[in-house]
């Protein structure tokens, strides 16, 4: 169902890889909104996943950029100014990867060259697209950007490596840079802490299937998914939430503010029950 | 502006007085999104207020209740499903008032009835909505129940008093009773903590201009309003939100994640200028 | 071991049922560190438990009091001062009780008697101590006060009920009262977040052995014992933490900071096996 | 007063330049409390600054280490624990340093290689210094590591730059290293986010004076001095607070929990006053 909450805004879409990508969600449901988009993603992603299929559902232009180079990040603002007609009015970054998780080097024992990589592709690449944006005065006022989290960010997940440092740097830097980007020019920059998600990201995370059960059973909701996940950036994005920024938003059906709830305690008292 | 977010939808506005209200707004915007209303609030205040005019505006009938009482708070459901012609999708929680603060006690020298009183009224109220509409299975599936705070739950304001603590405990609530409701029938259960707002309740606390300035000034996007907060409270409501639950959502220009604005502290260093 | 870290201090305990207790603990250490103290409690905890030997032990007198009425309060403090020979410099408040926990009352049918009753026993009971005190000077410049609490109050626990809203409004009465009595006669009021522990209040809760066993997996260091949380009250009765105030401090072996342990998970995980 | 809390312990304290630093009162009071210790610090910070003086009053040799440096730190911990005779049980860490803030680079306008060195210098040398110590199996069970933050890791502050996204992130390594640290070898790490401090780092920052002023009198306490900084790193460093982990502990005379206080609101109001 469309509402046309978007209609008339113009948009950039970060991360889209293929259809369990949460991005792709998102730029199926900024288009059904009403919004004209631009896709981009880096180089190497364009060609690992299936972009063009989603550049022809929305009728949207594909520009690659690595979002850790200044220079792609200019040229990506500059074309798609002239995409589509002018400045945007949202941004969805949904960026992230650790070379040190791909590797498999326990947290205690990372490769720092690793270790700022992943910072510089999940964290410092939205500090880089706000500071281009800013730069060239590409965003519109009341503009709206939204990078997706993890509640790694706050509490830690076995596992999820140099990946919670990262998240935790990013919502920091959606605060940090949404004072600046607040005060001069009334643009709000939020973070949306989304459940554990089967992407070909999220996936990747040695142990994902037990966590997201048990997740699952820990929220009264159960887990976002990313279709609702795309639902919930609709709002952010629309004139409607005009006054939310420096934000970390928890989408993930309750997860964040549960303890422990019965159906995951009745489900972990089972694993104690001896075979007859 | 109107989406059709709301199509379709039934609710329950508590807390309406006259249209400087939160309520009041949200009635407005609600309806004007396509939801159908009951309005409701305490009888003196139904008195003292203009809530009559509302009710034509946004063609709701009004029923009296007072939201400590079980028994008004039984009728209302049971007159408002009539009225509506079934359950309800969504509930706004608009009711604080300290006899405390009125009365001008000290919070070191608080009188425990009133502080009791203070409860009851701005918090047990939403527990007592909450139990009453789950005993009659009033609120259908996926339904969206927005209680408003304010960050006195987290952080100390002179001459906040026992609202204060009130708000803390309306927030935990929130999250006990959104556990509860959200794992047997989905229904969703959060708090909007908003800025000072320019109402009859929030402008009875003393010194209420100075730190509505100081919160403009801090808060990268100034104040939220009243017709903002609205808008927000939309979001909430339609099904675009689903997933959060047991949330306390800052609707503060971004007042709650700063230390220190350039503006707020330029101002107070003016403080400290002898005259010539 | 001691130190001497309360040599010359004079103080209260509040809670010390029988040796289990938390407050039993504390009543050990302090005294050990050097403290003067009196014991009290509720008439009824007095008859139930065992405190008279702990009284010997400490050197302590006892002093019955029900926390929630003024009158004990004021005569116990007036009793205190005579038996110590002046102010107190540290006061533990371990009180909390649930009728509706007793009674088995899930929490979206809460008795609201029932619920005052709860708050006004675990939590106003620290709005009273502090009022009293305060009226009456009963406590030194730089004195301390803790009060115990547990994470429910910013996370749901299934079967924790109305404790969870008890705990929230107890952090927030200690912020409130924090600030009056801090910025007033320099006196601090901390709350400790203790993990689950075995004591007679503790495993009444329904489902307490799971909870902690799983509690215990999910802390790094393992659950904080009595024992342990004694040690760590001391360090905030003694002058090292003098300008530690209006903070909620997590006395629990990591475990508010974890999303998911290895060693949960690893457990979790076994609840799926067949048997063969 | 000293109590020998730490009798028989040895530890290392990074960052005393001189003695207006917080790591300076910390290596003196350890020292006091029955310590053995070592001191370190960069190269350029011991020419700058008078670490001779302190490393007669405490008995401490120095060991010059450039805390970036995986082969700088291993010498540390091989020399120390040669010079103390055994693995160590404490560290502080007290290091910070952004070029962004140096050559005043505005947060919209950093220079990335400078971002990198700052998170560099501020906190991926906690992580070095862990991983360094955990490899070398340094550091005794049951250990203790602090590390100095500030509240600026959860709440923007005019000026603050990227120092604000450090310190959000050595949090997040404090978190991420204490769950590793702790399941294998009891090691408790956990940060201590201090009021505003004169020291040479500290009062660089711009516009120090009025955030200090201004933070005093919201703070009910007052702002915590070094001095007392110290005291409460003693009791983190002791066998008494050994549950305590993964931790961001707020050592700020109550301004993290403040709103707004009625000395600052009185002061702000002061403002507004037209001169005669």
């Amino acid at each position: 169902m469309a509402y046309n909450l978007l209609k008339g805004k113009k948009g950039i879409v970060f991360g889209a890889l293929n259809e369990q990508s949460i991005a792709w969600k998102v730029a199926e449901r900024v288009h059904e909104e009403g919004a004209e988009i631009v896709l981009t993603n880096a180089p190497i992603a364009l060609r690992m996943g299936t972009i063009n299929t989603l550049a022809e559902k929305t009728g949207a232009k594909v520009i690659s950029a690595d979002a850790t180079s200044l220079e792609d990040l200019e040229n990506l603002f500059k074309e798609t100014m002239e995409i589509l007609g002018g400045k945007v009015d949202f941004v969805l970054h949904s960026i992230g990867m650790s070379p040190n998780v791909r590797k498999g080097l326990d947290y205690d024992a990372l490769n720092y060259g690793y270790y700022h990589k992943t910072l510089d592709i999940s964290a410092f690449s939205l500090h880089k697209v706000l500071s281009t944006a800013r730069k060239m005065d590409a965003i519109n006022e009341w503009g709206s950007v939204v990078a997706l989290s993890y509640v790694a960010a706050q509490r830690t997940f076995a596992g999820y490596n140099d990946m919670a440092d990262a998240k935790a740097i990013l919502e920091s830097i959606a605060r940090s840079f949404g004072y600046m980007y607040g005060r001069s020019k009334h643009i709000r920059i939020n973070t949306v802490s989304q459940s554990p998600t089967q992407t070909t990201a999220g996936s990747g995370v040695s142990g994902f299937d037990k966590l997201e059960d048990f997740s699952d059973r820990m929220s009264p909701l159960g887990n976002a998914t990313a279709d609702e996940c795309a639902d919930y950036c609709i709002t952010l994005f629309s004139d409607l939430t005009r006054k939310v920024t420096m934000q970390n938003l928890f989408h993930d059906g309750g997860f964040s503010s549960m303890g422990m709830s019965y159906r995951a305690i009745e489900q972990y008292e089972k694993s104690f029950k001896d075979c007859p």
